[in-house]
């Protein structure tokens, strides 16, 4: 049986799941407490860091990694698009998601919020909570130029892009930090992914202490 | 003609510039002082980062992208092994080297003695530098672990996982920040990558105000 290693709340763990869901590859969600620096699971993964995958005999950690090895072993549906180009344009958006979303909006928020509490790290540290606040506006702007040209983000079909940014924003969602009144056309591009039956085991979590809004599993939002 | 966007001492930009230089793709460089935030600039990569490479009539940015996209468009000399599980493992020590080596090492010596000078930014700091003076032994250790096992760091033909890890550590020994006497592996292993001509450009890189040590460009370190 396949082992995915997860929190929750994880962006990383989100696109991971999203990517074994949509190809239908059944998998064991365990939860790992990776702050906590476990010497079983510093063996399994030397950057001590979640999602690890493990699947055909291997423990594979880096969500990018393990996505393109995925895609690349179980090619059906695609998740990639057909040309170079194209591919280009959807890594390009993975790494904006999870590098420069990530670091100014989604650490900046759920790190404050969540992470913080639960790896009893204080409180939450108001510039930053008001830092992500403002940049998450400009990003949804980005998305929603993007969509003002394209029916997905990296172009006219649905690609690994499109799981990353749902990943980050369906975190932040789950928080109530994302204002889905601010652009029509991410809104759309949301509820169109966020009814796959894909989306189904995310919008199905509960964090202990942190309960999500009502609209966070509602698909009419 | 082909334009790389760059500045010398970016690991991000160095392994764009091996990449090219290994496939014989000819490029034109031009530095970028990205940190202005030049309007112009932002208009090719609203990330605001470097490298953006200019290629096939297209501004390409994200270094991974980028190198993911050439590969596939110049698959000779290939720098990705055969493989779905060597391709794994070759993408999870680049994401190793961009993203941990990165923020524990290169952004704690790099950044504080040569970027907050270049950008005006002040002093370094003396806990950051102590940080990854200490952190990047236990990342040349863990390559010499690697290079015990294997001829390369992802396996037994060189990939561009060396090729990342070679950008980061050229960039720090250019500021004479990597004891080559701690791990002997890891030194034939930097002495082989060194030795290609695709490295020749790095090796002739000066900035001012910051000249690099006797033993930068010299072959038998």
């Amino acid at each position: 049986m396949n082992r995915l290693f997860h929190v929750p709340l994880s962006p990383y763990s989100r696109k991971v799941r999203l990517v074994l869901a949509e190809k239908k590859i059944e998998v064991e969600l365990v939860e790992e407490r990776y702050w906590e620096q476990d010497p079983d699971f510093m063996r399994r993964n030397p950057a001590g860091k979640v999602p690890v995958l493990r699947m055909d005999g291997r423990s594979m950690s880096e969500s990018q990694a393990i996505c393109e090895y995925v895609e690349e072993t179980h090619p059906t549906p695609a998740l990639m698009p057909g040309t170079a180009a194209e591919r280009y344009e959807t890594r390009r958006l993975i790494f904006w998601f999870d590098d420069k979303f990530h670091a100014e909006v989604t650490s900046k928020l759920l790190f404050e919020r969540v992470n913080k509490k639960v790896m009893g790290q204080g409180y939450p540290d108001s510039k930053n909570v008001k830092f992500g606040a403002q940049k998450i506006k400009y990003h949804l702007d980005y998305m929603g130029w993007l969509l003002d040209q394209r029916r997905w983000l990296a172009g006219d079909v649905m690609t690994l892009a499109d799981f990353t940014a749902a990943a980050h924003l369906s975190c932040l969602d789950y928080i109530s930090d994302v204002d889905w009144n601010r652009n029509a056309n991410v809104k759309d591009w949301y509820a169109k992914i966020k009814s796959r039956p894909a989306f189904r085991g995310l919008l199905a979590d509960q964090v202990p202490g942190f309960p999500p809004p009502a609209h966070y599993a509602d698909l009419d939002f």
